[in-house]
């Protein structure tokens, strides 16, 4: 065995968190999501730039861990509805932070790689 | 030019934060450094399984992004000291509360994808 290793710690849970929902796509699902339940066709609108296939991936990942709920109403065409869940609700709390922190430092970040660049 | 793409947005703040230090050794360096300026070899034997080389360049990394300075004191032999700068110390505000979040939720998103798998 190994007494060294370059692969991190099993089951950190904010990786696993990150790794699965940390992308872009399913942070501007869950802000979308924030204030009302919303049909797939809205979100793709309200999203922008996203595709249809990549949109329909992002909610079924959402939905799988349990960040936001799916109900189909029996009308013809089927509605369906998606809306946070309480889960997903309380994630967005500490990750609106991390966004507001990165937003207001990515420009010292930067500058720092410069600074390291030129030294 | 195509009407959608896949790609997200160019420029998201967040997502270049984390992609650089989001990754557990960075955390965990940036924890090791929260209390006090530590050498090479303290941050190796409080980090515990992470090799020299990964801890070299986990260290080089936070250093160019500006989170954590280096000194180099002129003794024989050298002395080099990692500290956390105001940036770091300033991130690991949002950091802590977002893994707090997950420390508390990975359980509750782990039964939601078993949920989902079995339902």
């Amino acid at each position: 065995m190994p007494a060294e290793t370059d692969e991190p710690k099993l089951g950190c849970p904010v990786r696993g968190v990150l790794d699965r929902i940390g992308d872009q796509w399913s942070l501007l699902a869950l802000e979308a999501l924030d204030d009302e339940k919303k049909r797939f066709n809205e979100l793709l609108r309200e999203i922008g730039d996203i595709s249809k296939q990549m949109l329909s991936k992002t909610l079924k990942h959402l939905e799988q861990d349990g960040f936001i709920s799916r109900t189909v109403y029996p009308e013809v065409p089927p509605r369906v509805e998606y809306e946070l869940t309480e889960l997903g609700q309380s994630f967005l709390v500490p990750m609106r932070a991390l966004i507001g922190w990165a937003d207001r430092n990515h420009a010292a970040i930067k500058s720092a790689r410069r600074r390291y660049e030129t030294a």
